[in-house]
């Protein structure tokens, strides 16, 4: 215990001196550890695949969900796609040293908000080895150290990937504490992390409610969550004379990643009364030849007589398989209503062609995102222009739905007189 | 304790359900009740100084210090300056529905980024009564309903002040509940508040050290944190020319409030030692003139010896009274060291007219408002034209510095397409 207590003072401390380093670095030479670190990645690839392989025959043996395992696993072309992100990170502006505003007073002071980082970011994430080296990244370009604890399905690619960034970092005159990653998955490590208030700025956890849970149980630094998706798409009493787009918005919302196991893929269907005769059938027939297993409430399975009855778990539950619930509304208040009570405040997609149906539902649903007439899986970083993602917070503060660099940043006020004095 | 918990629930439910109601409510609603507020403050004002009468009398009894009770006090001139600030609150741009970002993606796909309100707010705070007309604005100019928790010694005051509000509201056709007042200064029950994560959105703490780490240990509920302020002016080596500036802004920085019981009131002045010799003493009595208690280092007492020897507490140190201690630096790089390692990272100030000195000064310290050739003082929400402040976040997530109505707001991305879909 004392020796793990010191492991994790050793890295919150040596975070903290990386940080101070990062601080004064300037955009340039941030631009090239990212390039750096790129070409690393790309060059490491035979060693990634190996580390890789090592956790994939682990989850195998473990029985893992094939929905997980496909999460987990890294080819090429996914390796490749990792580099190309961190080198579209580094081209992104640079965020530190930005006005955010920046005005003269009646009385001559000169006031600027101005963007500065964090200082020291202490990440917990699951299982997909690209939330890595995107995570490290953006924390680099915001000019944050940050500590690594990624889910214990992908320690071995998650170790492999960081050793690389380190030895990029090295190379570009760095200290490689810039970037740490926990070399144990011991969850007795957690406890004296989330106490280390002087040596870490904020805590970002993603992953499953539990963890979460713990996290802002134990946490005295600040925490932002990164907490389940339970998304939901409203198809309203105006949605008939967009049937094609309805079926198309829900089969991607569903299906357009890997058995559905991200926290963008909605998980419940809400029809119209007004329309579920017409589309629900048709919805639910192209999700199921897409493989989604189906339930719903006693007016859907009335309509849709392959669907099974959901139990009350099914309408709070966060799949991230395929999986899907349906129900019937009788009116659009209703579905605001189940949204608000039943969701994740995550995100939630209305179809509508009904301009005030769409102006009441986005300005009452409260989620981090609200789309019309779109996919739920285009909440994301990407997708936003924010260049990659370090995730999406389902918190009010700070920083809410998908989160770049930009997001990694705090602010500092500098004011500038002449000799200026308080009157009162 | 079962009788506490169950009122802390109504608190938080009422809360709750008022929320509702403001996030509703459009920007004319809010002004007329705003102008409604600042009419009952003034139409009120002998029913606060009889109560503020009554919180007086009982400070007098407890012996409280000079500077407190001057903080404490109610006059005619003051509730008029309340009143004053409501109306200038309800005058300032509505934050809510305001888009911060907006933009059409290569896709097309519409997006923008709107602020919104957080929800409900628990503020904690110290004496000052002005504070609870202050908060409770902001808090309703930016939809937020809001629990206010004040001082021990302010009850009577504040209670007044809250009931006046709520009729008020009442009149407007507002929920009162938009404003609730904890009618109790039992400490036991600050736990149970800081578990309502499901009716609190944020919880604010404003007051003593103690007050806000258990606050911090306690709470499951976001923070941010209002702590102290340990706030310095160094007085840098290229400062002889504007010896005359030093000694008005030094003076000011303590002693422009009554008592100088201010978190934006400097407690330490670090002189570089090149000028310490003609600028310390000069200023030293001018302090001591304006009746401040001075302590010292060594070569500080040498020069002004009519200063105590400081202890090492001192420099750690918030006085909130006529109390500093004046220290002589042998370099910038020093000063910024004992800045950021002894100050509490909330307002300091460099006073030169040398240009490098101060972009050094102004990159490294890493405080919520670095003032450059100005008072300490001049750190305020209404100085920085925020209108009135909620208080000055110490914090480094969603809000640092001074918080006005728009640091009371969250986001949401609403994402407008066509039938857009995820391609991958």
């Amino acid at each position: 215990m004392d020796d793990m207590a010191s492991y994790v003072e050793g890295l919150g401390l040596a975070a903290r001196r990386a940080s101070r380093q990062l601080a004064r670095l300037d955009g340039a030479a941030k631009i090239a550890a990212l390039q750096g670190i790129a070409a690393a990645l790309r060059a490491g690839a035979p060693a990634l695949l190996s580390a890789n392989a090592a956790d994939l025959a682990a989850a195998q043996n473990a029985g893992l969900a094939p929905a997980l395992i496909e999460r987990l696993r890294l080819t090429n072309q996914r390796i490749a796609a990792m580099a190309d992100s961190v080198a579209q990170i580094a081209q992104q502006p640079d965020p530190v040293g930005q006005i955010i505003e920046g005005y003269v007073r009646p009385s001559g002071l000169r006031i600027t908000k101005m963007r500065v980082p964090i200082g020291v970011i202490c990440f917990f994430y699951e299982s997909r080895p690209n939330v890595t080296s995107d995570a490290a990244a953006l924390c680099l370009k915001s000019s944050n150290a940050v500590i690594l604890r990624g889910g214990k399905e992908a320690f071995h690619s998650n170790a492999a990937i960081v050793k690389l960034i380190a030895g990029a970092l090295q190379s570009s005159g760095i200290d490689p504490a810039a970037v740490q990653f926990v070399q144990s998955t011991d969850r007795a490590l957690v406890g004296p992390l989330l106490k280390l208030d002087r040596c870490i700025d904020l805590v970002i956890p993603r992953g499953g409610k539990s963890l979460i849970q713990a996290v802002v149980e134990q946490s005295t630094i600040p925490v932002l969550k990164h907490y389940e998706g339970v998304c939901h798409i409203y198809v309203d009493a105006a949605a008939l004379d967009m049937a094609d787009q309805v079926v198309r918005i829900c089969v991607n919302s569903k299906t357009s990643y890997p058995g559905g196991a991200v926290c963008n893929a909605v998980e419940k269907i809400l029809f119209h009364r007004d329309v579920a005769a017409r589309l629900l059938p048709e919805v639910c027939g192209a999700l199921a030849a897409a493989g989604v297993d189906l339930r719903g409430d006693s007016r859907a399975c009335a309509l849709y007589n392959r669907a099974k009855p959901a139990s009350d778990a099914d309408w709070n539950t966060e799949y991230l398989a395929l999986i899907l619930t349906v129900g019937v509304v009788d009116s659009l208040d209703q579905a605001i209503d189940h949204i608000n009570a039943h969701g994740s405040h995550h995100t939630d997609a209305i179809l509508s062609c009904d301009a005030r149906a769409i102006r009441e539902f986005v300005q009452r649903v409260d989620s981090a995102s609200v789309m019309v007439n779109a996919s739920t899986r285009l909440a994301d970083g990407g997708v936003y222009g924010l260049g990659a993602e370090i995730g999406i917070s389902t918190d009010k503060l700070h920083a809410r739905g998908p989160m770049g660099a930009g997001d990694l940043t705090s602010s500092k006020w500098v004011v500038v007189g002449d000799g200026h004095l308080r009157e009162s």
